[in-house]
């Protein structure tokens, strides 16, 4: 047996099960997923020094990763089912393995989605995620941002970068929303599909993402920002890595939204103007050098 | 625009098309796979220096990264539909991208199979294709196999490192069977999918990939080894990166298989007893220290 089926077998096959769904047991070529249902597909690969620090417990590594992918699903109004890993290491470990693996089972407890499948190659540290969701009634896309929609986050800005600052000075071991994002539930997401029209998951900063939902929905959007908001400052307006759903939907349905999310913000409007403007509650006009983050960027 | 959506628009998008099966444009949270099928599915990932020399040009890298996880569905008895892309890369261009995408337009159309998605991250070149195809007849495992099977490769064996070889010799400028696989066709494996038990893609050396049929079939093989089948010498047998199908099926088909895949060989024979014998033409056993790739191997 060599390094690669021994760290397969041993740590990562523990954590898939038969579904189904995912009929197929791990160890052939392929998964097999057996829907009915229009399937969303999304990949995203978590990099070591890129996208996580160096230092961070195996078992957070795993859980963000696969949250971070999962994220994109939820994105489209729909939910994650199952998902496959692609795990480039240099130099992989018993210890490091162990870790790893109770990071995915302790994500796939908590949102009910399998592992179906999954290599281990010599490499950086990169965590490969393509994951797999059945749709629900709607695909909520970024193009379908209607006129005077209301613009709504899940919940507060800020939480991810906050969360990675305190982790860079303290070397937490206590989770945070860096490390381990919450995401939405099957249930509510289930729920919100019919009454949205657009949404994003706000991975590179809100003004970067409401950005990409104005650009192919052909509109613009005003946005108010109050202290309510944001965690921290108006840096959480660019900061990203808070994976909250950034959503537009028809006013009639606020009540319904705030009822299925407390925690949600309404936090502007879309315009007819393709322009993107940002005011504070005294009317006073933001301005950002820039609106999100880039990976390339040194 | 980020580099990564400036990458991914001017390179990527064009390589894209919508389908009846993947009918939502790139540009949005997820793909989207329209199938009444069960789907094949599977991830792989290419990394310089472990699966290709860094001075491979992106035209071979972007063409055999595909090819490499196109070969899962293949060795599952379908055919790859259609692809994701999650590209990391430490400083990416104008020039290395140009190269790139021509290498996917021409997998594209070589193999009538459509990219649907991507990413790009600052990183380590790494190629991770996540493959789709929707199952054909029968799913082929590599658990099938049944005693006194023919043992079949689809074609001779050592291309591959050949290949390697004069490529780093040379820096050859010329395809080979390791800068640009050569898959199956789609009307190939659609006939053959019916006519065979298991199969596996030789990715890590004949011999190691035909422990893994024996092993989840529960039965042996008994090679022999003629100097048709191999290009090279015997090292040949445990040397991977060939793409070859290797595959067992009852005598009654051998006609139909050869008739389909002229270029095949059959090499031997399942067995009831779990050992994997391998026999010269004079019938003397030939001995393996290792018996394929690893790619953790120093």
């Amino acid at each position: 047996m060599n390094k690669e089926e021994y760290f397969l077998e041993k740590y990562i096959k523990p954590c898939t099960e038969v579904s189904e769904l995912f009929p197929q047991e791990i160890g052939d070529d392929c998964a097999v997923i057996r829907s009915s249902s229009d399937l969303l597909v999304s990949t995203d690969s978590s990099i070591e020094g890129v996208h996580f620090p160096a230092n961070l417990n195996p078992y957070y590594i795993a859980y963000r990763s696969i949250a971070i992918a999962a994220s994109d699903i939820l994105a489209m109004g729909s939910y994650p089912d199952g998902y496959l890993l692609s795990i480039s290491h240099p130099q992989p470990s018993d210890e490091w393995f162990n870790d790893f693996s109770k990071g995915i089972l302790e994500f796939n407890k908590t949102h009910d989605t399998k592992l179906v499948g999954g290599d281990l190659s010599k490499g950086e540290l990169n965590i490969c995620v393509t994951v797999f969701g059945r749709a629900m009634q709607n695909i909520i896309k970024r193009s379908d941002a209607k006129e005077n929609d209301n613009i709504y986050i899940s919940n507060k800005l800020g939480l991810g970068a906050a969360g990675h600052k305190s982790f860079l000075k303290d070397n937490l071991s206590m989770p945070n929303q860096y490390m381990k994002p919450q995401l939405i539930s099957k249930e509510v997401i289930f729920e919100l599909n019919t009454f949205i029209n657009s949404a994003i998951d706000v991975s590179d900063g809100l003004l970067l993402d409401l950005k990409r939902i104005c650009k192919l929905s052909g509109k613009g959007a005003e946005l108010l920002v109050s202290k309510k908001l944001i965690f921290n400052d108006y840096e959480d307006l660019i900061a990203g890595d808070d994976y909250v759903l950034l959503f537009t939907a028809n006013d009639n349905n606020d009540e319904q939204i705030t009822a299925l999310l407390p925690q949600s913000k309404m936090i502007g409007k879309i315009t007819k103007e393709k322009k993107l403007q940002v005011n504070d509650l005294d009317g006073k006009e933001i301005n950002f050098d820039t609106f999100g983050w880039d990976s390339f960027k040194t």
